[in-house]
């Protein structure tokens, strides 16, 4: 009698499973390679017919997984069953063509016996394993499936008759009752990928549909041995048991893959009774309409008796697996890996979009699990100034994935900018030079399409410089601020990167009253200053530490005259703010990483700024309380002196006479507004009576504070 | 009698001088507003004919500046004379306006007053006055003229025949005569603005013409008081002495502004015999060819004597100068400043490289001004790596007004690289990507494209990474090794800025040997290296503080393992330099700024390191011993931590088995060349061999040797 001849599985992997993948890898894996519980899904084999020849040709065994496969919970698409898996995820493709094939193989061909073995369970019985390794750089996805089937020897084998239609066996309505057995069973169960059909050959009475479980209660007696082949006992024993299953195979003469496994479940658990098995190839997941045919086929396929001296499952010895195969082909036919390529397929901006975030996430793999990037992602940054500094901030901001970048700047590209302000070039000069703002923002729609980046051409009004008295001068002067205090409003955080120490002025008030976090960056020939403005702290507040919220100064705190026109009447090398090119990069990006680590510490805009007198030592502030965010310190000014290529952690406390942060100017600008601005604007004495600067100033006091850094005022830059 | 109008002089600016007064403020001004003596030209007035009305039109009387108006040396283009002026250029617009004209106008005019008065010395007679505000980053230049004429008082008349050709006093042999001796003069001497003519009215005999010096000697004698306006007096002495001058009006009612001054000068000094003066305005810069008409010509002007009680120039008085006028009408009518405004046209590139060195050569008005900058701009540099690193460092370089950057990467730009690479956008990852290297260098051209910059695609061999055995491959080693050979030569200073550490090791063995900059940066997660290798010491050689070389180590000084392959198997976070995105600006900057510093140390390459002990406070290196360049230290490595926001200084030691630079490595190199680098690449163990490393391994010995900082081996990236 011929052999049975099975159809292997094809894997078929929707790309929608990769993308999870990656999200996975990233997110969840990261360097695990760990197995990963997966799910497939079948259907019953599908045909079509050739247009040309008329030939009914039969489609792969598709295995599908995709992006539900992850999901545990993921039932399978209308009229297919589920199939369960492991995915095994390598780190590099080494490890992955490295991979120990053979023992992972044993691991899952051992799962699904020991499932048969120790508690006839059949859900485990079309298991699967897939291997792979997913180079998230280049969206190239390598794998190999392996299906496990048990091998029977000897060979199961099938009458002369082959597989005959299903009608030739059971009547139509038999079908039709089996399809409805089956439909019911899946709308609130797992649909049965095998099922036992049961039919009263005498009573001529309804077939029933059981799970493979139920195979014990429902089987006829035991064959007499010698008798293999012979199917009048059981049937003379008044009902017919029928093994079936969804059939993925539409091959008329070859079943498909899951047969292996059944019958190696009924020989394991009853050999007595399993030497000759009625087996149904269920294909119909439709009931046939009109004119067609059923589809599902039979068979009866025989066994012969395990050779001598091999141990068999017939035995039932549970530690005699069988030996089992299945590891899936390449397309060349080989054993081997596929290979998925998703870059050509994929939208160019949303490849963009997943290579950003991937850099980022990958931080969180191994250094820093408990990064919280979205704090950092999420932030809404305003770049006051788009020179050599904001130019700077905005890419190391973008670096940090930060997705909502807007410049507010007064002036246009001139041709000595764009090889100190990266993101101009020589084009944005000509023709007197585009908007700086709006083309800053351009240029990072160039760098990076998914970023929300907007340019303002906005003149930020400044105390010291008089509004003219004209109508028109005063309107434009109440609109520009009413512009950058929505500007303030619509975003987290404010960055101060003028060029002149009175244009921080404005927005040091607003921020301060609305409580954003205001960053600052002043460049002077060969030092810089950059520093996270204080909170307007309350004075019963504590931080996460316990201990009351520290009051910071900001830009003006170490002042004793208010801020005034230092524009006019400058020289060319003030008007430039002549710098050591490097500096400008630096500074950018310390306050950048300044505000990336100020948004992880719990106390956010009030964490506590560790002590100027840290010691040197880079691990000395191991041992500090509560200062640190999961990035470092936070510290509240850093002062930078490139002659010395050296750093200089400073703290300075808020002052109550300050013009730009005390209680006094903040309230009075929340109570009066824009006329209140209009005063510091106008006249450059308003601010120092405001805040009784003048006094301090007019009776001798000694005006210097306790600060920790005493130049300060010598620099007239800062 | 009509009283003598005069025609005042316009100013003519040539662009070029706009152009030199540019590069005179720059390199040579600066900051000093202090008058600079110029000088200008003018002709004989010249006039056009109107082609539709056939009228003759005078055209302005044009007193020109240009490029040679800042060279003493000049000497006036031919035909025209001299005049001598100051230009005073004012450092801001409000300064300009706000400058003391009266007084700067007086200063002019009596100048020329006691030029006269002290040394009878006609040739400052055409004085004049400019000043100037250069705004050099718009290229716009704003000035005001002043030619200061004194005012006669009362005015000079001219008679009711007013101006007659000076062919119905002179014939034309006599004119060609003055001709003929006014262009001998000026062939070996400065042309004579001035002059006299006197004729042998009896004799008919040669005309002669004489500086304005030689008037006493000339002159006729005394009129006889009250005699004023009678002529006969002087020619019935038997001469006739003529006071010329060249014309630069060539309206034939008003003559040009210089007689102004003539007949000042002629008042002042010779009270008695210039009641009444003969003139001749000569415009004769051509002997007439054809039927052309002379075009001088001559009048007799008298003058009064000054109103009693009125302090005359006739008394002699040297104290007593006369009231001066001169101030230019700009093109308005108004007695203002004009603007020349030079951006439109002049060429975009052009434009741009000013602009460029226009930041970097202001660094030496106030701050720096022994910085040589061109130590800087001329040095070309080599990048090895168009990543995050190159593109930071080009970018930092490009602001210090280098000129030639040059890439090698062998990678291409990837979705994930332009938010992090400062040289790439979006496009550029299209199709696969460009290759970094020479999209890096395009991208430098589109910033500025004066660079000369270029990219090459190349890999680097590695030691530990072995050279696959088929002839081809080998063949791509050697040449891939050539052309890093080359590209090493033709530069000044190599920077290591690659992902791995293996790849530092071949440019590090060939900058070595052939004494180049090498500067290194690596990345941590939020620590960063930066260093310069020590060069190969001499131990007979000084540096210029009479110390010897110091021997400081390079990058593998500190290994007691030689670089292996550490790329294979790696996981996504280690390809991918997981780092903090404001990581690599700051190395990167920091990077070039040592370049620098380097560089402006007389010591070079050779420059000491301070040492790592070093106080945090930033004026503790004031006392260094010739540690500190103009530009401040040089340190040998910095190490960065982000977390603290610090920067170490460090300094390493060289290491005599050192795989990198140890004088064992450099000779096996400059003996065997490619034969000893292929050992490198394919044995992993050749290098610890050929070091002693390996021995010293194997013998047990403490490998650790005196380093300042001892953590270096637990840092696998480093």
């Amino acid at each position: 009698m011929p052999i049975v001849q099975f159809t292997p599985f094809s894997s078929l992997v929707q790309p929608a499973l990769w993308h999870k993948l990656s999200d996975l890898k990233l997110d969840v894996l990261k360097l695990s390679d760990a197995a990963v519980p997966v799910t497939a899904s079948y259907t019953a084999g599908r045909s079509v017919k050739d247009r040309e020849t008329g030939q009914t040709i039969a489609l792969p065994c598709s295995l599908t997984v995709g992006a539900e496969s992850f999901d545990e919970k993921a039932r399978p698409p209308h009229g297919a069953v589920s199939a369960v898996g492991t995915l095994k995820n390598y780190n590099t493709i080494e490890e992955f063509k490295a991979a120990d094939k053979t023992a992972l193989f044993n691991h899952e061909a051992q799962a699904i016996w020991d499932n048969i073995i120790s508690s006839r369970d059949s859900s485990q019985l079309n298991r699967f394993l897939v291997i792979t390794f997913a180079d998230l750089k280049k969206y190239k996805y390598y794998y190999w499936f392996a299906f496990p089937a048990f091998v029977s020897k000897p060979a199961w084998e099938i009458g002369d008759e082959g597989w005959r239609a299903a009608t030739e066996e059971y009547s139509s309505d038999d079908l039709a009752s089996i399809h409805a057995q089956l439909s019911a069973r899946a709308s609130d169960s797992t649909p049965l990928p095998y099922f036992l059909v049961r039919k009263d050959v005498n009573t001529q009475g309804d077939v029933l549909v059981a799970p493979l479980e139920s195979y014990a209660a429902l089987s006829p007696a035991p064959e007499v041995p010698g008798e293999a082949g012979n199917t009048t006992t059981a049937e003379s024993s008044g009902t017919s048991l029928t093994v079936a299953f969804i059939d993925p195979s539409a091959d008329p003469a070859n079943p498909g893959w899951p047969l292996r496994n059944v019958l190696a479940y009924l020989r394991a658990l009853y050999p007595e009774t399993t030497g000759t098995v009625k087996v149904l190839r269920w294909r119909d997941t439709e009931v046939p309409a009109g004119g067609e045919a059923w589809k599902s086929q039979v068979g009866t396929l025989t066994v012969a008796s395990a050779e001598p001296g091999t141990t068999s499952a017939v035995q039932g010895d549970a530690a005699a697996r069988p030996s089992a195969v299945g590891w899936e082909k390449n397309p060349q036919g080989k054993l081997g890996p596929r290979a998925a390529d998703l870059a050509p397929m994929m939208d160019p901006a949303r490849l963009a979009a997943q290579a950003v975030d991937l850099n980022l996430k990958l931080m969180r793999w191994r250094i820093l699990p408990e990064l919280d990037l979205d704090k950092m992602i999420e932030a809404r940054c305003l770049l006051l100034g788009a020179g050599t500094l904001g130019c700077y901030v905005a890419r190391a901001l973008m670096g940090w994935g930060v997705r909502t970048i807007t410049f507010v700047d007064s002036g246009k590209v001139a041709f000595s900018n764009p090889v100190r302000q990266p993101l101009f070039e020589f084009t944005d000069c000509l023709d007197g030079g585009k908007p700086k703002a709006e083309c800053a923002a351009e240029s990072l729609k160039k760098i990076f399409p998914g970023i929300n980046a907007t340019g303002h051409t906005l003149a930020i009004p400044m105390p010291g410089h008089p509004i003219p008295p004209q109508a028109s001068a005063l309107a434009q002067a109440k609109a520009d601020v009413a512009k950058l205090e929505a500007l303030i409003d619509e975003h987290d955080a404010v960055f101060l990167l003028m060029d002149s120490r009175e244009s921080r002025w404005l927005p040091t008030v607003i921020g301060a009253a609305k409580g954003k976090i205001v960053l600052n960056a002043a460049l002077g020939f060969d030092t810089y200053l950059v520093m996270r403005h204080g909170a307007r702290a309350s004075s019963l507040a504590t931080g996460h530490n316990g201990k009351p919220h520290q009051k910071l100064g900001c830009y003006y705190c170490n002042d004793i005259v208010a801020p005034a026109d230092s524009l006019t009447d400058r020289t060319l090398d003030q008007m430039c703010t002549v710098t050591r090119p490097g500096l400008a990069p630096i500074a950018a990006a310390t306050a950048v990483e300044l505000l990336a680590s100020l948004l992880q510490h719990p106390d956010h805009l009030h964490a506590p700024a560790p002590p100027p007198t840290t010691s040197s030592a880079p691990d000395a502030d191991g041992a500090d309380s509560g200062n640190s965010s999961v990035l470092g310190l936070v510290p509240h000014q850093l002062r930078g002196f490139l002659a010395q290529f050296r750093t200089m952690p400073l703290v300075g406390a808020q002052y109550d006479k300050c013009t730009g942060c005390s209680e006094t100017v903040l309230k009075a600008y929340e109570t009066q507004g824009f006329d209140m601005l209009l005063q510091a604007f106008n006249d450059v004495k308003f601010l120092e009576k405001l805040t009784g600067l003048d006094k301090l100033f007019e009776e001798g006091e000694d005006a210097l504070r306790d600060i920790d850094w005493h130049e300060e005022e010598d620099e007239d830059d800062f």
